[in-house]
Formats: structure tokens, C-alpha cells, sequence
């Protein structure tokens, strides 16, 4: 943040404003602090049968390796909008969601994942604009040395215990561990 | 957004840029693109025997209404970490996490909240700088009419109802209604 983007003033300080306890970036012409604050990343778990729908981003970051369906939530929507929305784009797929099975935390980089999981409509899906492939996958055939984030191996491992215990529990975790 | 925060130019402009679905601000000069995205609302309501630890709020909005201690998660921060940050801010008190209660959509604010059950640690309770009273209720003394948000009543309901089913289940909702 060079420029305060409400006066256009270059005289940005990170400071401590009056009763608040930790440094914001605050316009040193105008007094307008600019608060920043972590994102969500919404996704979704497509299951259809014994399989889950998996794809293989065609974008960076980690172009290549596979990943759960998810991405930035957008202002004036819910978490579950969101989680269906990136499963249309990245998938060309539609989910009935079932259950949140995520809070996953990554508080060095200021994302917060919430991942549902849900059914595949009709096991109908495509290819995405943001994914090179999209694919059913048993356990078994999971590609885990090719997953992109450990966002989806998290949720991945979690879904196939829950499924054997027949449950839908919500699973928390954070990288690095809390 | 009058200026960019980045090159400190005025030529921002509300456009859809390319590979992207939906208007974004972004600089006519340098060219970046200044993304917006909802905030989580972090907070856990502590439970003491058979009561519940309330805040009134001594803060707009809605200063003198009673709350369950929450507010913004902050960069570097978990949502286990923010939850119990906001209830040592609004209560000087700890709490031990038990279970995520509560996904609460708020989208034409933006607002995302993610609230916890916790365990009053000893019993013991102060009143935070943001509070101007702190206190147990059962479920029969809880000022239902003077509820600060529509989400505390949200998570005191649902909290309540959980008990009675002897069940840590995991609640969404919206205002409005999804």
C-alpha cells in the first residue's frame, strides 16, 4: 500500500491507531485506516457413487496438480453460493451441498478454507475455463502425490473416514498446526 | 475506492477484467486490480454450568444490546485464535474451544460469522474495554428482545437446542434466508 486509495495522499503509516492494538495502515492527510483482513476460500467435495470429482488447474498458482473445487468467496455471497459457484467454473458442475466437512486455516497467507461436500447432479460434469482435466477418482485411484494444496488432501482424507464411519463430522485443521 | 492504492492515480474504473466474470476496481494507469472480498466475524459463545456469557456492547453499532463476543478475524490469525481473542477483548475471559456452532451468511454486509461453544475457564469473567457489562444468563434470563445481532440469537437458539439434544451439531444460516 503506497497511496491512501480514499485521498490519494502518499503519507501511509502503519501504526497503531487510538484504542486499537495492532499496526494498520492509516492515511497520515485524511485519518482513514485501511483494515485488511484474511479471505475465505469456498469449495465443495463433488461425490457421485464411491468416487469424488477432482480437477487438474490450468492456472498458477500450482498449474498441473489436482485440486477440490474451490476458490475466493465474492462479496454479497454466501459461503455456500460460493462453494457451488466454483464447482460450476472450475467443473461445469452442479452439487446438492450436503455438509461442511472443512475449516482448514492458512493464517500465514490470510485464508480461511470452508469445504462442503455434495452430490454430483446426474454425475454430470465437464472441464472447467480454470482446470486442463476433470475426473472421478475412487480412493484408491486419488492421485495424493499430485494434489495441489494440503487444503485437498485434508478434506480428502477426512471425506473417505467419514464415509467409513458413516458420519458427517466437521473436521478443523490449519498449516502450519496450531 | 477514489485513488489506487498502488500507483496513486484517479483513473480507477469499475470494470470486468479479462478471464474474469465480474467488475472489479481497477487502476486505468498501472493496471492492477483491486479485489474485494467478505470478512469473517470470528466468536465463541462461553458456557459456565447450565448459563451462557453474554456482552453488552459499550461500541456502535448497536451499543447497549447484548452479544455473543465476537468480531473481525484478523491477518495471521486462526478462527480458533480470533474467537478466542474476542471473547479475552469483550470479556476478559478464556475459554477452551469445544465445537464450531455456527455459519452465519450475512451477504449484503459481507459479513461472514464462524462461532464456536467454549468452556468458561474457571467460571471467571471481567468486562472488555469493548463491553460495558458481562453476563452469565440461563436460557430463561436471556434478553431475547435485546439482542444486538441477528446471528447471537442465531447461535444462542441453536446452542440451546443442541443441548437439549445432547449433540455438538453444527449450524447454517443467512439473513435474509438463503
Amino acid at each position: 500500500m503506497n497511496f491512501c486509495s480514499n485521498c490519494g495522499s502518499n503519507t501511509i503509516g502503519l501504526i497503531v491507531p487510538q484504542g486499537d492494538n495492532r499496526e494498520r495502515y492509516v492515511c497520515g492527510n485524511c485519518g482513514i485506516i485501511h483494515y485488511q483482513n484474511p479471505n475465505i476460500v469456498a469449495g465443495c467435495l463433488p461425490v457421485w457413487e464411491d468416487k469424488v470429482l477432482l480437477c487438474r488447474r490450468a492456472i498458477e498458482p500450482r498449474l498441473g496438480f489436482w485440486n477440490v473445487p474451490s476458490g475466493y468467496l465474492e462479496n454479497g455471497e454466501s459461503v455456500e453460493d460460493g462453494a457451488k459457484r466454483e464447482v460450476w467454473e472450475e467443473a461445469a458442475a452442479k452439487v446438492e451441498l450436503d455438509y461442511l466437512i472443512t475449516l482448514y486455516n492458512l493464517p500465514k497467507i490470510n485464508q480461511i478454507y470452508l469445504q462442503f461436500v455434495g452430490e454430483l447432479v446426474g454425475g454430470a460434469f465437464g472441464v472447467g475455463e480454470e482446470s486442463s482435466e476433470c475426473a472421478l477418482f475412487t480412493e484408491k485411484a486419488i492421485p495424493w502425490e499430485e494434489m495441489a494444496f494440503t487444503s485437498s488432501t485434508f478434506t480428502l482424507r477426512r471425506y473417505f473416514e467419514n464415509r467409513r464411519l458413516g458420519k458427517k463430522i466437521l473436521h478443523r485443521g490449519a498449516y502450519p498446526d496450531l
